[in-house]
């Protein structure tokens, strides 16, 4: 709970504008609304100044319908939902105005927002496999303001497609670096560039990568300095730290 | 390699200043010297403005001896050595000055930079046995230049104690959350703050800990965004991490 | 075998009453029916006063459909199959009156009981995708006599939604902890309260949660006391033991 | 922070007897002491009624002794240091009165206190070697106030040896189960009993048991009910747990 | 290669009925005829009194129908295909005389043989889920001339189910002993027993159990002598060399 | 970039015959064709005298049938795609003309090559269902030019069925041997011949095989000397590997 | 309990020999002696005709000495320990006769039995390094009253080695097939002969080995029919197995 | 066994030279002789023209003495023993000439051979700590008659080093790219030249690395065609196979 409006709180107490039972009521009174399923916190865009996003695995279309009602009561406008089935997005799209990418799997109800950062964010691949979890990175970071480059099959086993664009990587604010099998894209690219690199590994390969299991291990090992990691085919945390890392400074 | 060189180069090439073959000759000469044993980057300091780093961890005394003489030579006054056993520091102090810390088991030779960024890193750790590696990043961050806030055995058990330090967070650039066990710290802290977390899971505890393995998946499923991951035990990669990002804008 | 049965055998054998051969068949005799397929104890619930529980998944409906026939025989009016696929369920329901529930994928034969026990337990859970394993806890912890207050979506990532519930917590008897992804849900209820904590890993997640291997992890490895584990998804487990808790001192 | 504590500071915000701005202080005054490396939580045995523990390994004698000088100061008369060296403890021993057990590896620096619970816990082994960390739940268990029966080398291959104790542990209030190799004790012991087990892994075996791993698994695969594990070797813990059950409804 | 047979060869090429050219061919005439797809080895039966067998899964129909019908010709009237689909099973059906059995998925070519050992193989189950894998083990031994007594649903969560069929286990040559989840069962009949226990671990389970990796492990770390393990879900190999070892002194 | 071109490139800028800007746009200019989703560098063929490889799974048949439409108006002839699902080659073949095997999953555009090197290679494995990473390395060197040898159902249980090949073995250039399960093959062949064998573990199997673990750690351990290994079911890039082996000194 | 023993104690209650109370008081008087951390049965000797074993790893000199001398006294006269360091065994010699075969780390105390069983054992290691595993199965068959015959460094890598002594192979009853790296030893034999094999894997290797679960992992999934496995280095089981095979028909 | 060898057997035998039973024998005769704890091949430098190796590990010094003794006797002046520590090479050095190289921990009794093959082995390695991998993998390849070319410290952070040798690479016939931590290495070389590439995994690093699992999962996921892999540290394997391919077409 933020100091400011506790002390607030507390005027109105000594003021005996508030009565401290109601006082008690008021910090017991929850920043979010409950649905039963879900706690949702409709404040979050006011203060962070972004949009909400659902988690859209394992919750039913009806659940997410409800969600996101909920929040346009509310007032928020741009809302992300992600790894959501076309399926499911079709079920939505009959009761719900709904903006759908296959390739990421990304829903967006409402308006993508203006770029609010002056760097741009690269985000590279390895192969063309690894597309759609670049794909998640990419429109979540330009959902939440950013300019993205992509730079996509750019694996280490033909160093020249990489090098080729060595000025993109180099003035860029930020990297995210997508890659399955060997996951080295990172590394290279960590010793290429003084940015900070998201590694996002991608559970793209067969065999030994185990799931992605391979990238991960890899990623994390990168002897480059920069480099650091999020989980599997967590496409979303790593446009979402990129954007983070983008705006500071904005 | 940079474009600016590159294109200078062919000028000379082009007036004649240069041959051909002795621009290939240029071209091939590596910005660092090999030792045999080691390829040192005289240049990284020039380029980016920063300290060179020596993992001294499967390096012999001589070995460390040997490329830091090399650096000093070449002008480096700011060497950073990680992972170096109070034995070998012994025998290296034999032979060159050195500052060596034995809770981050960092040696320094030369002295600590200004503080060149105006924000500051904070740096949690869940319990007093995370201390090591807690030094480590903290260390690190502050030869990098930074200031650096430490707030030690503020582990989720016993949510309080983090709580009450909720001010100095808030205000950070960049927290790195450094645990073992359960390594929810990172997952705790990253949805109390708007700035980007380093999460460093560390190998301490004991059973099912896995030597690290836990802590490490806790954190890369963290459910809160803004979070990534480093390897385990990796202080220096989330420090020098950490100074990439709060250098941003300054 | 309990001392009070045998001491009882023996004096009839003294007396007379029982041949030695037909007490060696009595002993003998199996306090179950063997179905071949499966061996129904039909003493449990006189001796535990608690329901008869079958295991759905691996069984065809054939089987459930028999035992739970076999159990009604002997007087079960309280029967409860868990892990019970919608499929399977109305095929049962076709032969069998059955209260079936798709969520907890729980089906009921006969009543819910009376509630036997003064406290009550709290069911809480991370996020909604955990909702069906907490139901298979809360809802086999009402079927044995429990009243359960359910607390869903409260994970870590927002410390508000749990926090703001702090009453409910700190006066429950015994807490179950449902979470995926990162578990560390049950380290910080286990860290707020003083009661038994149990804490159930929940497959949830993607990457490397590894079906579940990171939140299990995790809360095996809480630093908080008073928190125990049991098998991923494992809801029906630990709202029994909830259950056998919550009735001591009853 | 609890209800009345807020109420009450509040009513004196009210009437004047507390400024806003002191409340807010308050508030963040933490209940407990930061020794930089460590924050003693010394409230806690007021609030619990039971004594601090100290997790030994991985601090300096010289930490330990500091914290549990602070806890004197502050009235507690009865700490508990678990996984402390046969070294550390002589250590400490020459500077502040300690109590060590060289086979569970606690120290207790006070007098262990009465028994205040009217049941029993049972510790129970599958072999020798399991008994150091028998001994860590049962010593736990006998410090926070229990009256403990230890049942050692009872394992499931010889299982006359634990059958000719049935009585013992039919009448327990719960039940410690610590076993390595492949961990079937609490199985077999959750299968004769109607009390809570708390199945404890340890890592005594050699080969696939793979540090308490083989224990671990089939002890959460348990598939007798009532039964929950806690992490490889934490005898603590377990104790913990089971004085927390043996004192509900004392 | 026999010594009886190449002694033979070798005074036919002594006395001049083979030609040293010819005896190399002879023996590099191999005992097996080659498919392609397959190397059928049509001397076993002839060699073990064995029948032959087929492992079906990863064949297709007609490559199983095209081995069955070489066998056959060769005499074979006892052909054993396990891992049989029974999609494959109905498609062979219509080539060839085929008795199918859904449970283990066995298909048998042929007649059952008579029983040629004197002692009895008891197979065992813990749960009425690991019937399928126990059923392969049981038509396995039959087949190969075993008499076979089922024991089925007997795991150590109910021991009195085990204990009341004491007799039949004592008297048996060895023993199958199938379960999954914790796979306790092996140790607790290992040592109940004096005969050989064969172990199967079945994939039956969820969560931590692994795909059978809990079982298997307990069984390998079994603290009972006399107890060896097979793969997971191996039913056959089980009943093969249960078959093996009763045969012994026949 | 190769040092004729370069030196070439530089010669062009000292006769004036090209400006320093063209030539850093020259050396920039890529080797490839960027088609968004994929970089093809069409100038592989030439310089190695090989066809172009396209991994099928991941991509969509629109993106396989673009790269192989560009492909083929750069000259390309022969054309590779593996891992190609029967039912994206039906959809490709609605637009261009492609050959497919659909044991090997590969798919081939244009023709075979001819015979280039003058050994052979054999290809060997352990059972009939690990035929198809067989075929997959098998038609590979063939259509990189290479004679191959067959040799199926050779598995280490049934020795004589290999040893009966001793002569094609010994006279191989290199050998590829594939097999799932123990993964015994290629030790034993390694230990009886002299020439390099490319291990490749298969999927075939099942419990313990955990998805090939089990034969590639054995082929990673093989005590035989001159066998290498590479990921589970790759069979593409062992005979790739074959191939390239195969040619040298040719 | 056998039904013998409990059928003449219910004939001495019938007679009145015996009152029902002291008859609970014997079915409760445990066949075993209890030293506290240790349950001696004493009458598995004459029960079972085998001496007792002592585990020694993880049990203090001062525990395994008083367990011995108990057992002497009961009368034992051929009592095994293994996993006994020399240290601990030359603590024993101290106090009680004692032979100890360092490499085998196995202690006796008493006299080797005769051999009471017709066949014999082959033990067969796959290397050198294999030995100490070998020797513990070895001796432990030894003492239980069987000829072995030792057939050491026979790796699948040098096939002759092995086939050269087939004769050998094929007479023997039960094969011990000891094996680390690639663990193929037991494929191989199971192959050759038509006698159970039991296999050990052994944690001898390096690297991927992952100490001896690749060799574990190997044996089972041994594609020979008749193979079974032990826990890794477990070459007493092995060894107690084998004879307990090996006295069938006896 | 050889065509050639067995064909003129036979003729002796059709000859009357020889009789039935000692061809027999001599078949029987082993190509090794027995040392009881290791059976040495004799032959193996006739045959294939190169020196015997003992993997030195696990063995005793007087066991090493007694194979080195016993092959110098059968004519081998040229023997390599691996992974022999410092301590026993002394002791070895006390009876026997022996050269020792402590980085590698390679032994060599008599002399290195000349350079047999025409091309050049090229031997990479990520990092300064790999060396002693390399080193062993270097000197392997050296006494089997290589020229080796050494490119140490060249790891994928720093491209340029790499790539400044560029010429070097692309002219070696055969390459070992040695590497520890994210295993990169491989995937970069194995993209920039044409001939196989040898993937070493190295256990240097720390957390995830998982002793060199990181760098071996990388290397079997190489998107780089031509790339195999080896057991982790394994340099000997790799300079064998090295030695083996650098000699084709010699």
């Amino acid at each position: 709970m933020e100091k400011e409006h506790l002390l607030k709180l507390l005027y109105q107490v000594q003021s005996g504008d508030l009565s401290p039972e109601k006082a008690v009521l008021q910090l017991k009174q929850q920043p979010f609304t409950d649905l039963g399923y879900a706690k949702i916190d409709g404040h979050r865009e006011l203060r962070q100044g972004i949009p909400e996003v659902i988690f859209g695995s394992g919750k039913t279309p009806e659940q997410i319908i409800g969600i996101i009602r909920h929040m346009k009561q509310k007032g928020c406008n741009n809302i992300l939902i992600t790894r959501l089935s076309q399926e499911k997005a079709e079920q939505i799209q009959q009761e719900i105005e709904l903006h759908y990418d296959p390739v990421s799997k990304i829903g967006i109800s409402g308006q993508k927002g203006n770029i609010t950062a002056s760097g741009y964010i690269v985000v590279a691949t390895g192969g063309t496999s690894d597309i759609p979890v670049a794909e998640e990175a990419a429109i979540t970071a330009e959902v939440l303001g950013n300019s993205v480059k992509r730079l996509y099959d750019v694996g280490v086993a033909g160093l020249h497609r990489l090098l080729s664009h060595l000025d993109l990587l180099m003035e860029a604010k930020v990297i995210v670096a997508v890659a399955g099998m060997e996951g080295a894209l990172s590394s290279v690219i960590g010793g290429l560039v003084d940015c900070p690199v998201i590694a996002v590994p991608t559970s793209i390969g067969y065999g030994t990568n185990f799931g992605g299991l391979s990238a991960l291990l890899s990623m994390l090992n990168s002897c480059a300095s920069g480099v650091s990691v999020v989980n599997i085919d967590n496409g979303f945390g790593a446009g979402y730290l990129a954007s983070m890392i983008n705006h500071i400074g904005n």
